[in-house]
């Protein structure tokens, strides 16, 4: 890929390193929005990075769909359309994929893999639909898999799961890993807008896709759920088998109600253990206090909050997404993978057992719903009456007017999902019963003391407001 | 330490692990809230550690100042009073100091890394005074020095900062590092108290020791802010030299004030690159604009804020002290060693330099100040007039009653400090001015488009509220 007198260079004595250091060569899959940042700061910044890191990056090419196209500051010679030669190159230790999708990117990280490079990606589909099977080829060819990028962009996720938390007995994840989605959130919540006039304008800022679904109805926030749990649980889970609820049909009264009653409405990826052993992964719109720390991550930024057993209460926050955010993550992975590739090391990847995962009809949490009904005497207590059949426990009730119609809106108690659903569905058939509205799951609700209670440990056990 | 049963049984063959694998040895040195809280986990866990870690730990001793007294759950004969031979014992892989102090834990800490030791350690005054020349005495042996227990207790700050950000420009770290201090400031905000009674508050819970001068006067936080900019700037930075300002004669009237002008008051440690690459490091109590991500870190929990070229904002958020949260972070580094010592890897250490601090009298940034005078007649303009002999812009001034005499409070704009401290020495002087009160140091101010502006990027720039 490179002519003789660079490779002399980056492979000669280095002033900076020390004579028997040599310079890691990276190869980079892709050259969009991340790959483009990633490649401008290898080679704009390759001797701050040198210097802070210890570690010498070499760009040894990048692969592109046309290598003819001109790309403002990456030299021609390192282009090439070629992906599938690059990732094998004798010359290469360390390959980027930035590509994205399943294909052909899956092809060439087990190309890279099989050709024993260390391999960075931030692919959260791949990872998503291959991420345990991938680690255990990189695992069995002893070099590294690394994705930092792949969930919550800049945000410091993967490598806290996977290394100082890796004796943790981790309880729950519980993310805000879609942008676009908190973007659409924060201003239904500030501003009182519908969904689809927040959804424009997310389109007209360029945070949101012309066609949003994969943002929307949460393929992309399941994707980064399975790979979350698999990290703080480790196991395999996969993100199709993540049940998904999107926020497109969230009324915006519905996020005026919850603010009301002191939540924030927030798209969440959950995964959590639950009784037995089993793990509950699911996306869905929720009701998040307002004193959570999650519920002040507003706009396109990204928050993961852990609970752990001895580490206790944990949130990560930063930029979700954009080039440099990611490619900065990006980059840490490189230099982690070209540490390793000197030392001779690779990062743990202790092994996966398949996940144990509950039907999402099983899982128990509070719920929030929204019942418009005729405003007609008896018909609370017609409503009332299903809710008991199903033993959904009501926690408080208010109600809205609507004119001639009325909007309930409960809380429940703890309730199991399968039996909030039945509930529902004898709801639907009640004549007096127009529609049923949103049916949003509570989380992060727990009992503290308040901030002056004289138990302890009162403050301690407090969220930040 | 172990008897020939125990070790046949750590050193043999694992079902777990592989054959290959062998259990790594370690040796705790102290046994108080922090030492007590890992040796549970690693005789209570062991099995779940390995399951979950890919690394078997085998407790090889714990050395305490009175091996005779009982200690629930620890087996006697792993208890010894010689820490000095325990960590020289060949049998023993990983150390973790948890003694605290800079005497005897420094020596002790020396002859186990220059026995070829990996030191895991929670000893934030130890990493403050020689953290830069343990690090390199580490590095020459080849071993590993780790310490993310040493600042923010259970959050994941030291791996983030040298590993993820490892190749960023980083350009402020701002935090809240000192849970005793915040706990106390939080109690003033939301309930008007008073410093002293939040102090005893805080003795109360526990959260403040009866001589509370180390957290009060910044001195924890000094520590901790030295050890942070070393890393995030990859220089050496001691505590000693880190200019500080606590908290307790802060009046609970300026918190009130502040709060009214839409700020927290929060004791923060910055660190931050300023012109030609001098580096700013300090503590300080300081205003927060009420939507900043520190803001919203209530009680005891801590926090640390990472602005980055290529990162942009990260927050890292969770709890800062007590046994279980700061064992977790101890255990993650004993993981990440013992999974070095395996391989015969070491973590990164690039070499640090000198660091060049800029002296506080050359820092700018806006300030706080509260200045109760006699309410005549001509006093403003005399107090306006020393600010402009001294090129400090007034940018707000309110002011408030107190009876025959009236309290100014001003916001500046942008101000040297050394220019500050000569107004407020001239103030001091006036006939009309009674006292110089709160001297507050304005952080996180940006200018921001609002969430619906037009302008892109909006959002992306907003901060949580």
């Amino acid at each position: 890929m490179a002519d003789i007198e660079q490779d002399r260079a980056v492979r000669g004595q280095d002033p900076v390193l020390g004579e028997q250091d040599r310079a890691v060569r990276v190869a980079v899959l892709g050259c969009g929005t991340v790959g483009g940042a990633l490649v401008g700061l290898l080679l704009d910044d390759a001797e701050g990075i040198a210097q802070r890191s210890g570690v010498r990056l070499a760009l040894a090419g990048v692969a592109v769909a046309d290598p003819a196209k001109h790309r403002g500051g990456v030299p021609a010679e390192l282009l090439t359309g070629d992906a599938k030669a690059l990732v094998t190159d004798p010359e290469v230790d360390v390959v980027v994929e930035l590509i994205g999708g399943l294909d052909p990117a899956r092809e060439l990280v087990e190309a890279a893999l099989g050709a024993g490079k260390a391999v960075v990606t931030a692919n959260k589909a791949l990872v998503a639909a291959d991420g345990a099977l991938l680690a255990a080829t990189a695992s069995a060819a002893g070099v590294d898999l690394l994705y930092e990028a792949a969930v919550a962009g800049a945000i410091p996720i993967i490598r806290p799961l996977r290394e100082s938390l890796a004796g943790e007995r981790v309880q729950r994840v519980t993310g805000i890993v879609n942008g676009t989605t908190n973007f659409i959130l924060t201003l239904m919540a500030e501003q009182g807008a519908s969904y689809e006039h927040a959804l424009r304008e997310a389109q007209r800022l360029g945070y949101a896709e012309r066609d949003p679904s994969a943002d929307v109805d949460g393929h992309d926030a399941a994707a980064k759920a399975a790979i979350l749990s698999g990290l703080a649980f480790r196991c395999a889970v996969v993100g199709d088998d993540v049940p998904r609820q999107g926020i497109s049909s969230l009324p915006a009264a519905d996020v005026a109600s919850a603010a009301r009653m002191g939540f924030v409405v927030k798209l969440l990826a959950v995964a959590e253990l639950v009784a037995d052993g089993a793990l509950s992964v699911r996306v869905h719109p929720s009701l998040v206090p307002s004193v959570h720390p999650l519920a002040s991550v507003r706009g396109a930024f990204n928050a993961v909050f852990v609970e752990g057993e001895a580490c206790g209460e944990l949130m990560l926050y930063g930029r979700g997404a954009g080039g440099l955010p990611t490619a900065s993550a990006v980059l840490g992975d490189v230099i982690d993978a070209a540490h390793n590739r000197l030392t001779g090391a690779a990062a743990p990847a202790p092994p996966r057992g398949p996940a144990r995962l509950l039907p999402l009809s099983e899982v128990r949490c509070p719920y929030y719903l929204s019942v418009e009904v005729a405003d007609q005497p008896g018909v609370l207590a017609e409503v009332a009456t299903a809710f008991g059949r199903h033993q959904v426990s009501i926690r408080s009730m208010e109600q809205d007017g609507l004119g001639e119609e009325a909007r309930l809106i409960f809380l429940t108690h703890t309730a199991r999902d399968g039996d909030v659903q039945a509930t529902l569905a004898e709801l639907a058939e009640l004549p007096a019963v127009r529609r049923v509205g949103a049916v949003l799951r509570v989380v992060g609700v727990v009992e503290e003391p308040p901030l002056d209670s004289a138990g302890h440990p009162g403050i301690a056990a407090g969220a930040p407001a």
